[in-house]
């Protein structure tokens, strides 16, 4: 199997030269350097490479078990890597230095994110969750929870979990059924009695303790959303001093036999078996659906994120198989299947279409950062109003385009692609995944087509899209890439003239289903040529300053690919949001 | 798990209503009534989805275990349900009554082939090669060899396979490195020494014995594909009077991990390694790579039939699943997720394209019987001028709209599409497999591209869009159905446009590879839509003489859908074939 070579290159190429470290720049980086940003990439390669990477594949054949006692065994060797990324300070980068973090921008952790992902999605999730966990408790909990169970968690000694899921609450929320009942003696303090299910690294041994983040419902509650409250359940009590004290009544009664990420356990958890799990409310009661989506935009980006990690992978791999593979002739040569034009196109898509997806998920993590530290009030909403639009697209589109990559992976191999072996089958079936969880990407495409567009009559749209037109212009004015130009502004235009479509259908929501997809999708393309056409004009300009680094050539290539080769596909979207279907409404679904 | 209905209704409209049972017309089918394919249709359906369809979940929770003893034991109940197919009669169905089949038209053998592949993939795979060996024993075999081997292939007694791949000798057959040396004793007569992997059903006790066909050089054979002759390998040698003798000196070495078909043995087998697999010249010393060729297009049309079986079946587990699993809210009231048109859209988009793969693949099977049966010399050959044009088509658009389809199911699952016990991620792993074998799809795209194409200058292609045009023309006739019909004649000049250009490109390897899989996907999507738009045109009418049948509503919307959501992303290849990267033949791989 290919060894895993996190990109820093990549990486470096879309913060120094695409976003030109604006985020350094914002109050409170002051103490982020360029090369310490540097030296934090290549620190966290090296992480990745040699310590997450070389377990993936193991991982994936040994995967998790629930022992008899109710524990459930990780694969070998998962606990010391999450062990050595926890006690590299890894897990606390992107968390502000009051919370005990490092403070670094989430530009930084982003990457850094896309990097461990890459080496080992399963092993990823364990601090992903966690990071949710923080996120939740640094918004909404009270000051002696954070007291309590922050500095843990942001050490990476203990976990985090998010309980949302169950059987019959799933996309629709409101329906949870999970019971917390009051504990008289104490106030805030409740006991819990629920199933949930779907909860990813719900049970583990390879950290002390494990903080679970539950939504559940008080007595008495309002039906619906309104009921729902959100709970901390420690695996272990905490005493007050902060060592641990007794187990809490939460097991879990299963672990889920999934296509993929099979070293990452997906647990059924069962609350109040014997005499109810201990919680504490986080927040307001009956705000705890309010509370979660505080914390979505992040959860969303960081899928995004990890399906571009896996989606670097699976290219890496298969250029390393098809330059070593020798298959058939090329002008009366024998050569690599790589040398075939047919498959060269393969891996060139696959490339041009993972740097592209990089770089909007960075820049618009580049926007999270503005978005909570410019000086300015008013940038800062500018910026939050364009995350806003762009997190159901990184969401999306990362990972619909992400499990597209990984299946052109497979392809490239041929019959070896199908074959457990080579690795190339698995990381589709772990990217799998990521379209559907942290809301479903049809859910992504009702978010921007609906809330996202209707709440500011698309204007952060637009005004995303101003700056398309501005790079299809600057491409435009070179000779060398005019075509380029000439392909993002037709794309710019379509954009424009799906997202008037789209708000003229205002709060119909059958209107608005009907289209939202092929909207989200056309989005998605659009400004991910952009980014494409930005790395493009970078990499001309280099190479007229007389560089002769062949990485600019290949980006020229990669742009070139995504511009005029990609980009058409995504157009078509247009043409099918205006012959949006009459018939849809009143089609009967038992009949298909 | 929802059962497996198999679409006899789907099926029937498109042989009945569509192909007007033009195979039923020919030569040799005198005794073939549409009431006996309808009885035959209704026979298999109950076989696939009774006792197929059952064990296919079962064979992939189990697999294939080499024992000890070298054999291979595949799955609990694949056995039976093999030999109920056997001795039902459903081996022969195709074959001509001449070698023991009972000739029915190869348009009603593929329907059935549909079902059963629907039903259970894995297994289904067993009597596919066994085709591909009768087949090539009918065309290339001697008298002997058919008086000895035919009769129990047909009957399913013998199962046959296909000795291609070496691990140098994949996609580059002229690799192949197996001897087979001439036993002095015996004209004809050789033994074989060598490695053969990804050998489906290459070993298995569910037959008396197994026949393999083996592709191998001739000691001072030359270099290169003229060096390589085709060879029967008995599993056990077959005395004269057609009983079993000794065991050849062939056996198994290894079973594949697989990321699906799991309850399909794939082999690597050993030949030789003790004194030489007794084998027997088929054909012409030197032509064993045309021999198989000769079953190309069997094979392949086999490989897209199957595909259209699985996605079909994934069809109906996202319709059922999405039918009953009630989760959000239309209009203000609870309902199944089926309700929300964003789910509805993509059932509908399963279906419809499933319709049109499904009716293109029988419509080339008719064709397949019309170059074979037709009175007329020229319209044999007009036939088969189709066929090979549409073959790659078939193979390759069927199987990556398949992999999608399944894909798009395991989507409407939501997280339960990615445990695997709802049964709509094995789908998506076995179908995975499809675009690799029997000619990767970018091989296909370069068949249709260079070879077929440039045979005739487009000849056959043009005669198919220009059908393609009448049928635009005719919907554009209908007030109803005018929208179709320019989306569908935009589609066909599409098509001639692409079409020149391609041809324009001549024998220049290098550009027919970077435009031959666009031009593959745009000439699947018109030629699909074409289907459909002849299927809107048969309902109108139906619909229009009184009928109140909801089936001919439905395959409204499924053609309205295929004609104006799904046409228009195909038709984008225009562009893309037109934008035809001018960097990729400089582009140096090893720099993605």
């Amino acid at each position: 199997m290919t060894p895993f070579v996190p990109p820093v290159r990549d990486i470096r190429f879309v913060l120094e030269e695409l976003l030109e470290h604006g985020s350094l720049s914002l109050p409170g980086f002051e103490e982020a350097t360029p090369k310490l940003v540097e030296a934090v990439l290549e620190e966290a390669a090296r992480l990745a490479g040699e310590v997450w990477a070389p377990l993936n594949a193991g991982g994936d054949r040994q995967g998790c078990t629930r022992r008899d006692d109710g524990g459930v065994s990780v694969p070998d060797g998962f606990a010391e890597a999450y062990r050595a990324y926890a006690e590299g300070g890894w897990n606390g980068i992107g968390v502000a230095e009051a919370h005990g973090g490092q403070g670094l921008p989430g530009v930084v952790a982003s990457a850094v994110q896309e990097m461990l992902h890459g080496a080992n999605m399963a092993l990823g999730l364990c601090p992903m969750l966690t990071a949710g966990a923080i996120e939740a408790l640094i918004q909404h909990g009270s000051a002696d929870q954070q007291a309590r169970y922050l500095t843990p968690l942001v050490e990476g000694r203990w976990t985090g979990t998010m309980n949302l899921t169950e059987p019959q609450a799933g996309s629709d929320l409101s329906k949870v059924r999970t019971r917390a009942v009051p504990c008289t003696e104490e106030p805030g303090r409740y006991r819990l009695y629920g199933q949930k299910i779907f909860i990813t690294w719900g049970e583990h041994d390879c950290a002390e303790n494990i903080v679970h983040l539950v939504l559940a419902r008080t007595p008495d509650a309002p039906e619906g959303n309104k009921g729902i409250s959100l709970f901390l359940v420690p695996k272990f009590l905490v005493n007050d001093d902060g060592s641990l004290g007794a187990r809490n009544d939460v097991v879990c009664s299963g672990l889920e036999h999934k296509l993929g990420i099979h070293g990452s356990p997906t647990c059924a958890l069962s609350f109040g078996e014997r005499d109810g799990a201990i919680g504490y409310l986080v927040g307001e009661q009956g705000r705890g659906l309010n509370h979660m989506f505080t914390m979505m935009n992040e959860a969303r980006h960081k899928v995004g994120i990890e399906a571009i990690g896996v989606a670097e992978r699976a290219c890496q791999q298969a250029v390393a198989y098809a330059l070593e593979r020798i298959q058939g002739r090329r002008d009366g040569q024998e050569c690599a299947i790589a040398e075939h034009l047919d498959v060269k196109r393969m891996l060139l898509s696959m490339r041009a279409r993972t740097d592209a997806l990089r770089a909007l998920a960075l820049s618009c993590a580049a926007d999270m950062d503005r978005a909570r530290h410019a000086q300015d009030a008013a940038e800062r909403e500018a910026a939050q109003a364009r995350v806003e639009v762009l997190i159901p697209v990184i969401k999306a589109f990362s990972t619909d385009q992400g499990v597209d990559i990984a299946s052109l992976g497979v392809q490239v191999h041929g019959g070896m692609g199908y074959v457990e072996e080579t690795g190339a089958a698995q990381l589709l079936r772990d990217i799998r995944i990521t379209p559907i969880y942290e809301g479903t990407n049809g859910i992504q495409a009702l978010d921007l087509a609906g809330r996202k567009l209707g709440r500011d009559g698309g204007a952060a749209l637009s005004a995303l899209v101003g700056e398309v037109e501005a790079t299809a212009e600057a491409l435009a004015a070179s000779p060398d890439l005019r075509a380029l130009g000439e392909s993002l502004a037709a794309g710019a235009a379509d954009l424009r003239a799906a997202m008037a479509r789209v708000l003229e259908h205002g709060r119909d929501a059958d209107a608005l289903q009907a289209v939202a997809t092929p909207f989200l999708s056309l989005t998605g393309h659009v400004l991910c040529a952009w980014q494409m056409g930005r790395a493009a004009l970078k990499a001309e300009a280099t190479l007229a300053a007389g560089s002769t680094d062949a990485f600019y050539t290949t980006k020229l290539a990669a742009a070139d690919h995504a511009l005029r080769q990609w980009l058409p596909i995504g157009r078509a979207q247009r043409a099918v949001i205006e012959a949006a279907p009459a018939r849809l409404a009143s089609l009967d679904p038992a009949s298909l």
